[in-house]
């Protein structure tokens, strides 16, 4: 019988950008009985995280909980918006928004990809003003739509997305918005309406602190109109019959109801702690995080600190270092996972998850195995990112306590 | 806060033909922490659950697991196997035959619904001989798939899977043979190699025991090779890449880790009781309930007694009764749900789901819950159900503990 | 590895008169992580359960909870109270306040045991009027304690308190009150205080749902003002330094902690359901059960019906079957664990719990599974015991919902 | 309804020296479905356990477990064994020592406490050459017993019972030799037969990794045989009936089910890796530990190197500092818990414990919280200690993955 978990002794440390740490209260509701998903139980706990969900996306219109994974929200998004062979506009923040164009041309979409030269692009994240000057030469709206990643698991860069929006207007641009924040929200803040998003795509496993499982697609009045003419085949992914549904509490198809179970709580427990406390705590660790990169003497993948990730930091390795076997050694030596580089930063860095529910001693435990295992891995260190992480973190306080209803 | 579940006191009874009650063991196996899909452990764990589903199925080649609920895994065989406008023959069976023919016109393909007249072919399953006859007047092989249903969830009719290969053989048409057996699947005896298909979709809450989360693609090698041709744009559910990373163990997108937990220790229980066991258990499960119809008086939806399911037993009303109302009743009462009448069956018989992880006495736990709730609604009730399933199941010994290994 | 559970296909029903089904809320608290037994979360934890466990027993006084099973209470409700050859009278209902009885013994007190000849204690429970006889006879007060179980578990007689109290004030007698519920509490009704017992035993694995390895000590300040001067050694079990240190919420020493958690569950939800509701549920199911026992023409062990306990059920067997045997083929063909015969009744009797965690569905399981046990064990049956109880059932409602709060 | 609990977020740092954080194998273990403590399973169960813990406390000899706390474990050793009146020698290690002694007292039995002046005791550990010269002066053999504490939880220092063993052979003296390594025990190397130890007594809540609730006396031929004479009352903690009813893997009274499944669950993970590599791991993080505290120029409270614990390091603080106070202000900052300085240096250390389910990462986080607390209580600190902590672990290693099989 394989054991499920075959960690060496004390608790694995999960360090990357997601699936973050599931909170033992959040595994202990998805282990709840499962009841049947068309009685008035299930109807209770549909109609509350439905209406709790869209509190975290700061949205007042439909957002879609699908039982799939992230990568379907995705498909969702553009099969729900698009017809075949509509152009959309996207553009190259990192290895996640290349995965979401290639979706896109598997789909039968045609993706126009701005971006960077070289490597810049993932490191400075999106460009709004490229974005207006393509939109601005579309002057018959062949573009359809705009496509943009939000905060890039892949390098620790948060993109500007009011800006985005900003930049569509001053184009005078029909042109829907779609965004991926799958590994952004409730960490970064998020504002869906004001920001005025079409279609926000999201999932589970990060800042929810839930298991993979569960995906989102945040809805405008438009993306819903959008959707009546779309000719992109779908079924499954199709609005329509769960908005209809969801009013009820209900779902057309069976939907997840244990990870449902964990949704009810995750949006318990931030909603507790407060949305906006949720964000600050991000920030704070996230500093931390970069002091200690900073004072290693090694480079952030994210080379502009107006948009630094709060929810992972890429560290990049000096030329020599293969950054998979320093994460290798880490592993080994200190029972932690880190993300790999991914696409064009494969062994180039490596990244640091403090998303969800971490905290103080979780980053500088994270901090330590990294410190330590940068030294065994021969990684020249200027000086302890240890020490200068603890510095920051003694003399910055967020009260532990601060609660939404204070 | 929402409690998670505000059944009444004791045990809720779940007797639902799916999702069917989870047993302890894998709600615990789902809340195991969370790990990196791209780690080691989570290699290991992926090789197992991807060998072990195998044998489930009774196939050699490759299953794909979604991290998906069961209806995703109906768009997936649909759409890695055919064009736009490609003609499938569809055989009524019942209320999930026809949301399947709803959703292959909703993604562009073009289905024909072969069916006996009225409700007929809601209790007598498929009919092979007229799908043959269909085929043979097909000699431009304009029909490319045949798509049934194994175990029709809202009639409790179990088809002859072997019987529709035969057809098709016989008819010497080259169509592909997609089949349904979400509910049947570890319930029912079923031969994915054996009886030649090439398709077969399942889901993880009936017979598997798990919580909605996971469907499955079961495959053959004329099935690979027909999605290298077929057109229908598809990414999240392409088999493709899947596959090829499935070798390691590993998904092209975040797996559901936790649900892959519940499913390596479902495997261990089903393996270890026997598959062959799990099929005779629920067999006897089965003849008990139906008895106890037949001692009510009470028509058993499926007419035809050699098809009829192991799974659930659809049980028709008087005219005059409403069956929501008597499942009302019960549920109230009792403090248990039973599956409603769907489509043309909607208020004319509910279904009693004794699947899974289910025994001699929660069966009549389920059987008095029925009888009282029977009475109560003011059914004539000829003479006790519960008693002639008594005398079935203390004359009809499987032994308790029969194990693979013996 | 051992299997936790080797139990076959199915939920095993657990109908022994304790440990009683613990249900899910429970056991999911009980797996919560262990904290500080001396941070403040701890603190209020114990000052929860310190004030709600007062509730249960109806008492104002200090409520001592052990980290120790049931047993445990007893020999601390002794020895707190009484000095080595102190006389006790004691009542011999059955097994427990047998052994209870030879427990005072090995602690050096000198239990006197009253009776009624044969089997007739073991029927009928505790006979105040003999117990008045014998304290009035008493003129030098040499009897320091009057010892008395309230619910025997091994007889399934609930023994009337109140009078109990009334005899010892009849006689004028300043003897101490010891009564053991430890499988009567939050199932039938039990007043400490009104009916002036001075200490109260109970354990936690019968009406509070519990695990095993919590037990209590319900005081009056008689019993406290006793134990100052009580000369039996103790140490553990002294309650001094308890009640001193529980005012915060704290134990002198380290405290089940996850034990507590799930008692703070089982609180919530007796409170919750009301505990007057919770008794009359009880109520409805014995009397439910007895129906049964009657219509398959069988005695049931308490031979009066004024003092029938609402937790389990004694059913004799008629000469010449063993009990056992019974027992072993229930559990063996039908996956269900029933209380043995104890002592006196050991091959006589078998026991059927119907405590805790019971509702309708669960009792009518276990009913089916003696009926089919009895007539496979070639006991006569006059008629079906099952129907009797499903007549009863479908014709007494408790309303399944009614709240603390409506 | 009251939250089980109210951390911030992320997780909490449970660093006392027990309960010690529960690995959630063994918390989902404990939830496991509550059985029937007579059937057959339960006696499986038993058997298991019952020979496991055999092999960590490394004797032959028959194993008691207690449903019940550690503190019980010490009135059972001495209960199980004295008389009133019986001269027992004690030797004054800190705290729980003197709380043994003061147990002593209670029970009636004649405690003789020897010691160093001041807190020298406290630092240093049993003396052996003094517990000879003791015995040796007795020439009557009035003194029965000689009670010493393994691993002393208050101070971090573990004393040499071998010693103490050779101490009373060569005083020729017969007294029995209890030890109490409730907080030694699995996590420092503890040999009951070899050492020729008569009693030992211990708990689930440190090196077992389990929740507090069990605790145990290991036996020896000598010590049962005392047990036959010793008059102390006694019930519930009388070995005799244990003993004969553990043949067959049952107790006389209810165990404490769901603990044992616990119990069940620590044996498979501690005989997985390996006894002693679970010593070689706890030595490891205890010597980084100590050089984190020389490196902050802090004094560690065991002043001799030959008897550091491995368990826990005591921390004492500068004149002036209030170390509890130290100890709040890591809690509020970092959600962490250390233990106080009890007894006689109540405010004048703090405890870190490192034992049980602990790894080089769970300790860095550990001795950041700490030397950021430091740092903000105005201790004055010479260097980090972090970094001293990780430059020794990071030269020194333990294979993660050693296993008891390689």
């Amino acid at each position: 019988m394989l054991k499920l978990n075959f960690h060496p002794a004390g608790r694995h440390f999960l360090q990357i950008p997601g699936p973050s740490p599931v909170p033992d209260r959040i595994l202990r509701a998805v282990s709840y009985p499962t009841i049947d998903h068309r009685g008035p139980e299930f109807g209770a706990l549909g109609l509350k995280v439905l209406a709790g969900i869209k509190s975290i996306f700061k949205t007042e219109h439909p957002v879609i909980i699908y039982p799939a994974s992230g990568t379907g929200a995705w498909e969702a998004a553009l099969s729900n918006t698009l017809s075949p062979g509509d152009t959309v506009l996207m553009f190259e923040t990192g290895h996640f928004a290349t995965l979401w164009k290639k979706m896109a041309e598997s789909l039968g979409v045609k993706p126009e990809f701005l971006g960077l030269p070289g490597i810049e692009g993932w490191r400075r994240g999106v460009q709004a003003d490229m974005i207006e000057a393509r939109l601005r030469a579309d002057a018959r709206h062949v573009i359809k739509a705009v496509c943009v990643v939000h905060n890039e698991t892949s390098t620790g860069v948060t993109s500007n997305i009011a800006a985005v929006r900003k930049a569509i207007d001053a184009a005078g641009h029909p042109a829907l918005l779609l965004v991926d924040t799958i590994s952004g929200l409730a960490s970064a803040d998020y504002q869906h309406d004001a920001w005025g998003v079409d279609v926000t795509v999201s999932g589970s496993q990060k800042g929810l602190m839930l298991p993979p499982g569960l995906s989102f697609n945040a809805l405008s009045a438009k993306a819903i109109e959008a959707s009546k003419t779309a000719k992109l085949p779908r079924s499954f992914w199709d609005w329509t019959e769960i908005i209809e549904m969801n009013k009820a509490g209900y779902w057309p198809y069976t939907p997840s109801t244990n990870l449902l179970y964990g949704l009810s709580e995750a949006l318990d427990m931030i909603l507790d702690e407060g949305l906006e406390n949720v964000f600050l705590r991000h920030q704070r660790l996230a500093e931390a995080c970069r002091r200690a990169v900073r004072a290693w003497g090694l480079e952030i993948q994210c080379a502009d600190s107006t948009v630094y990730s709060p929810v992972l930091t890429g560290v990049m390795m000096p030329d020599g270092i293969d950054a998979d076997a320093v994460r290798k050694k880490i592993y080994e030596r200190f029972n932690m996972s880190l993300g790999a580089g991914l696409g064009k930063m494969k062994g180039r860095m490596f990244r640091i998850g403090h998303l969800g529910d971490c905290n103080d001693l979780m980053l500088m435990a994270t901090l330590t195995g990294c410190e330590m295992g940068l030294k065994l891995s021969g990684v020249p260190v200027a000086a302890s990112g240890v020490s200068a992480a603890m510095d920051y973190l003694a003399s910055h306080t967020i009260p532990l306590a601060v609660k939404a209803a204070a």
